[in-house]
């Protein structure tokens, strides 16, 4: 499977490519960050995120796209900016009708490094050596988009599961009403 | 000049396109609600808004889009989903080279009732005024998206003429630091 993920932002969206499946050796396909002019109007900025994305999606073809949830920061300016990124990003993925998950920025540094809390300094380390990459990736933005595509193909399975669980769970529930129904009918 | 306002959200989006100009009068010409689904992902939520903004651009060719500046609310989630709103239909319009304003709430209801501090309501009342429209658009989505680009309509002169004394100041200063460099060269 091969996973585009993506660190959204305005000044810096850090993007990458992953191919690999849960319990499997990943490997780094492409990885880069998309900048904009602070000078820009917002609208100009969201449509280069856009037309980076588009560029990426065409070039590596990837099976699914992992965003970084957004969550409320200090500054609101910049969460709404970078929320406004992710749903460009979510927006190209869905005119493909690609899958779209998001992420939890916690989620992603407890796939890669095992501790939710990890600093991006351990972020990068892992990332380095989990893709056998020979230096490490640059800016932050770049490895956390690597981790991100990691942290997808590697929760993918947990969640099939789970899934598949609540599935199973569903299919009994409606059996036993469809029975009790029967038994009703029988008794009346 | 013919603007299309956005009162941007994922459940109900509110969008209108008003003709008009600043001083004269101001005519509806089109409002309704994009609705999309809360069972759908927000990829494809995006999407549906994104979607029904081209079809709105695509029949009433606006000259510019005016788009209500989300802040943060009280729920931070719909507060992100609103932004994401915000940014398809910024991206939409950039595509298409048109030019993107963001109104605050408050300049909205100043511009329509001549308070920042006005209820939904009075929002109501007055762009049914305004607009000498027979009803009361609903729901109050509808409304706002037409109060926005009146705001957009009766703002803009006020700003283009802040604008235009700030390029005067700017060329006074450029034209001083120029006298001011011969005067030194001239010493030296």
């Amino acid at each position: 499977m091969r996973v585009l993920g993506v660190d959204p932002g305005l000044t810096r969206c850090g993007i990458a490519v992953v191919d690999g499946a849960a319990g499997r050796r990943v490997t780094a396909v492409a990885v880069d960050v998309i900048r904009t002019p602070v000078d820009d109007s917002l609208a100009v900025r969201l449509l280069k995120v856009a037309d980076g994305v588009e560029d990426w999606l065409d070039r590596h073809k990837p099976d699914v796209v992992a965003i970084e949830r957004v969550f409320s920061q200090h500054n609101v300016r910049t969460a709404m900016g970078t929320a406004q990124a992710a749903g460009v990003v979510a927006l190209a993925a869905a005119r493909r009708g690609l899958p779209v998950e998001f992420h939890t920025p916690s989620e992603v540094k407890a796939a890669v490094t095992g501790s939710g809390r990890a600093d991006k300094a351990q972020v990068t380390t892992m990332v380095t050596r989990l893709l056998g990459l020979a230096t490490a990736p640059k800016p932050a933005d770049a490895a956390d988009a690597l981790a991100l595509a990691i942290c997808h193909l590697w929760r993918a399975p947990v969640r099939n599961r789970l899934a598949e669980a609540e599935a199973r769970a569903a299919e009994l529930a409606r059996k036993h009403r469809a029975r009790l129904a029967a038994a009703r009918k029988t008794q009346a």
